[in-house]
């Protein structure tokens, strides 16, 4: 899968990451889009997908394999931290 | 599976939930832990699941399959509202 499939959520207007997702499977004949996000945005992620399979593209795409990790780093003030990530695909019918 | 392996995330501490985890499957010897959440929450809920098992209970549980969906209702408003909801599955390895 090309890299230009996947959508990364982060703090654009929602519709924006909907449209994104429904431009790669019209207008680009994607056959899957891969939906990232990292920390609080993961909420939002989950929304993307859930709006564009049943209100945009009904009966023509589903949510496939969702995958959750984490990445552990140090911050600015020296402390560990943990961040979550998800990415959820969305595959054409 | 019991309807006790299942937890739901809310506002309580983090550390709540993650130690509600950890005790299903020590105290509570559960092969298997349902961590669902709603809207907002599905963020937290991966944090939850991600602590658990990669800090608490490294090489014991890992995250199994993770489904994602949505309820429509009528809010007070008398607006048509969205909520995704999340469901991961914890097992025991």
């Amino acid at each position: 899968m090309s890299e230009d499939n996947n959508i990364f959520i982060g703090s654009k207007p929602f519709m924006n990451y909907v449209t994104g997702v429904v431009m790669q499977f019209t207008t680009n004949q994607a056959s899957e889009v891969v939906i990232k996000a990292r920390g609080k945005f993961i909420s939002r992620a989950v929304d993307v997908a859930e709006v564009a399979a049943k209100r945009f593209l009904v009966n023509s795409i589903a949510v496939g394999n969702i995958n959750v990790n984490s990445e552990e780093f140090t911050n600015r003030e020296g402390r560990q931290v943990r961040v979550s990530t998800i990415e959820i695909a969305l595959k054409k019918l």
